[in-house]
């Protein structure tokens, strides 16, 4: 799994325990999947279909540095389906694992679409390919 | 289930493909959960431990109002799990829905502690009771 | 009165005092009275034209969560004016009352456009007729 | 009447109707009446306690830049009195006015404090004065 | 150097630390800076080309109230350039400058086009000259 | 140089102009560089004390995803130096570049404090060396 995006817990992302707010977190890790799915395949109408259940093993307090993980885990013909974890950049420790989130690409019509994709590719090779 | 709090979807809240961005309605979903948990179990300290799997059924564009529905499903010890969906106020279309959201009462060492709830209270007997 | 949007008072909504920044609140309730008004008149073009004067009773502290009162107090031509109440919901105690907050339905020109509606109106009752 | 606090209404500050968010208006007028009771009453612990009826006279647009003025108009013994303007900065257009905002000064324990004020000052001067 | 805008230091403006959050600074000083120029230059498409570099020396906490100010330094074919100061509005303790901000006037096909400015100009004036 | 955190354009990030907001870069660039800098120094207390001259050249528009590239290029005494690279993640142009971001780390009476750090430091191999 490759950890990107890193998130600073600032005072805005706290509920009133003074822990971060869950819901916070779950609209990162949407919008990293979605940027990820984006990326592979190549297509900015690539939206959240479903996400499988949720544990939130641990939690995370006011200066702390997460980590959001994502693994691609099947390439469907119009989807392709996540794995994430999020983890405390300085101890490793796990807060939260999503097993499967399943992203659709959409056509113009707003209706699925097949994207062509098998294997992750990397941009760089991508962008050499030119 | 009882429909309470409404959103309207302003431009904020959109993702790029101009539909509700998905993680802002978790983020929603969290804290009408979080709410309601702690309105029930009258304690501040009330955290979300788990979420049930999540099925994206239709989206919501700029304009729309949507409503947000909580009904409990079962009082644990230290625990409440509430069921969601939430809806377009105008259609009753489903937007998403959520079987099962665990949350947690906290004592002040952060640890779960029993609630001594069984049952839904309404606040306003509550009041009166006093 | 109906109470239904519920806010958990979270650190962003605090003025530098440590309690509820008043203009948020006032930003709630203009939100909420737009809320109300679009349903009721099924015109999402509808704007706030007015706000009678406003008591701040008391505050909110972080982590209180409050409710959000509406009352439709006159249906006119093209308007439809209202009353809020926000109160906190353990406590029942009155946050800030608006006697009258008037909005108005525009036209696709931007202009003041008749609503033809008498009476309160319920979603479901609406469907049930189609 | 000083106008200082300028603002560009950017894509966040609409509502679904394409024009200036109302509540996002009283916020902004709430938070300049609050600097510049604080500036004045030299008391950070200053906040609103009534705001007169507002008329909304016209609104703006996405791009437009708009300018808030506020003006004492009477110094109570915990109390100052605030008259406020907001205007379109290109075309001096009034969009909406605000007799009469009550701030009150309050000490450490919550409650109203004398402010010993009785006439605007500036900064300039105190600091000069010292 | 005039001074117009003021903001007020709340929480979701900290970092961790509990002061002023620099990034959030900068966002400011940015909006600051795009509104004189849209000012002066009369044209609402105009961008931040360049920054000189940024001292901050010295912060603020929560509460403080600063005062962003704007000195136009140079007036080019299709640029301004302009100089930042923001200081604390109680102490007039400086908290960061920046001797050059190059903003850029574009036309409809978001190439730089000539703005024909050479001074300042008051709005005031503009419209008495109508 | 290395590139993690990544963001997607969402309308909240755009100036009225419909391109990426420079004062939102900004913002980002600077968290980024915090959260960098905090990693490596292990000491949440680090802040931004002086940044190079910033060149737009480019920008970015909705839906667009970038990423944010930081490289150490001085580790000070109680100062860690930094350059960054902003890119448009799908075709690699630059966006902006800032040669030089000073983060100062300060100990608990706010005053800079030596870091003894001297070198980059991976989290796996201080975890690995407990």
């Amino acid at each position: 799994m490759n950890f990107h995006t890193r998130k600073w817990i600032k005072p805005e992302d706290l509920n009133p325990n003074g822990t971060l707010f869950g819901g916070r977190l779950l609209e990162w890790i949407d919008e990293e999947a979605a940027l990820y799915a984006i990326i592979q395949l190549e297509n900015s109408r690539t939206v959240t279909k479903y996400m499988s259940e949720i544990n939130f093993r641990s939690s995370a307090k006011e200066g702390d540095i997460i980590e959001i993980g994502i693994k691609p885990t099947k390439f469907g013909n119009s989807s392709l389906t996540l794995a994430c974890e999020v983890r405390n950049k300085m101890t490793r420790e796990v807060i939260i694992t999503v097993d499967s989130i399943i992203m659709v690409s959409l056509g113009d019509d707003g209706k699925p679409v097949a994207h062509g994709k098998t294997e992750i590719e990397y941009v760089k090779n991508r962008l050499q390919d030119k």
